[in-house]
């Protein structure tokens, strides 16, 4: 007989005079989903600041979502084991899904290492608003970079679960876009992601 | 020895190019939370709704948050006990601070009932970019208009927790502004609002 609201058979759908449509319209452009995966070091961030620099000199209105900055906020109750990981995409999908209902391109730069968590993120946010783009960097040269010192620690044992290490990353099966960080340099990755984003923008 | 990163001491804000000062200018706004709190039929949503569109139509890149809706994503996990409810809030906190990162005035539409925890809330997001709105309007008449069946459901005992019911609502002690839906509409509501915030975001 009790019902207990957590089970949110009572919780709806609110309607809003706000919607994608009048934001599409008046912003004149898309909103979606950059997702940028890729080992510690890979150059995701780089990738996504330098990126998001030419959306928004295009006069797009565009947001980076970043795993050290939500870690320190709305994840900073969430370790590094895998069920966490996994906690963390999920809310960074459902975060990165408010900002393109707002009419914002997200970029996200986020290891992301397994396969389903990403398309978990693909699924919540949408297929059609989701582009990934896979920052294809060797272990090799991402830790021989150790910009933050991280492969270091992992390597030394002080850091436990860390992708490359002793923790998995699976490869994109099927990636929208593929910058190699290797054989070319930031400012050139950048050209190439924003070339293959800006039309669908604009569609 | 063995350092487990769940702790985050190796996880560190980075800069980006993207800045609140930069969205500023180019937006010709400030971007703040304006942070509607009252009983469940108080009229917040329909406040946040009528706000948003004069928000919009005064060329302020704006978004709803709302209780309905992020139970449907983001806190889906999360139930209606006192820790599920401050944990929704504060990550509703947490994701409002970074539509002001992206320079968007957010308006929230939670009951949020306890002042500790819209002082958290306040915390989290600044108090300089903090506006709490009290929707004022009595319980009698927020059961009587009903208009989602949730009083009777609570009075039959069908739903427990139910705030006005059996869990308390503790009055803001000092909100930045007060309206009161029983004695003015809507309409008359949404402009002393936006009255009130529009020069705030001129400043």
């Amino acid at each position: 007989m009790l019902i207990n609201m957590s089970v949110n058979q009572d919780v709806h759908h609110q309607a809003f005079y706000l919607t994608r449509e009048l934001f599409h319209e008046s912003y004149k452009h898309k909103a979606k989903v950059i997702w940028f995966t890729g080992l510690s070091g890979s150059g995701k961030s780089s990738l996504a600041n330098e990126v998001s620099k030419l959306l928004f000199e295009h006069a797009i209105k565009v947001f980076v979502l970043d795993g050290d900055n939500t870690r320190l906020g709305l994840n900073k109750d969430l370790g590094f084991s895998l069920s966490d990981r996994k906690e963390n995409i999920r809310r960074v999908a459902e975060v990165a899904k408010l900002f393109v209902d707002s009419g914002t391109v997200v970029l996200t730069s986020f290891i992301s290492p397994i396969e389903e968590e990403r398309m978990m993120a693909k699924q919540i946010i949408g297929k059609e608003n989701f582009i990934e783009v896979f920052v294809d960097c060797s272990l090799e040269r991402c830790e021989k970079r150790d910009v933050k010192g991280l492969y270091a620690k992992a390597r030394a044992g002080e850091i436990k679960n860390f992708t490359g290490i002793d923790s998995p990353y699976e490869k994109p099966s099927n990636p929208d876009i593929t910058v190699n960080t290797v054989d070319q340099t930031i400012t050139e990755c950048s050209q190439i992601i924003f070339n293959a984003i800006k039309p669908q923008l604009n569609e």
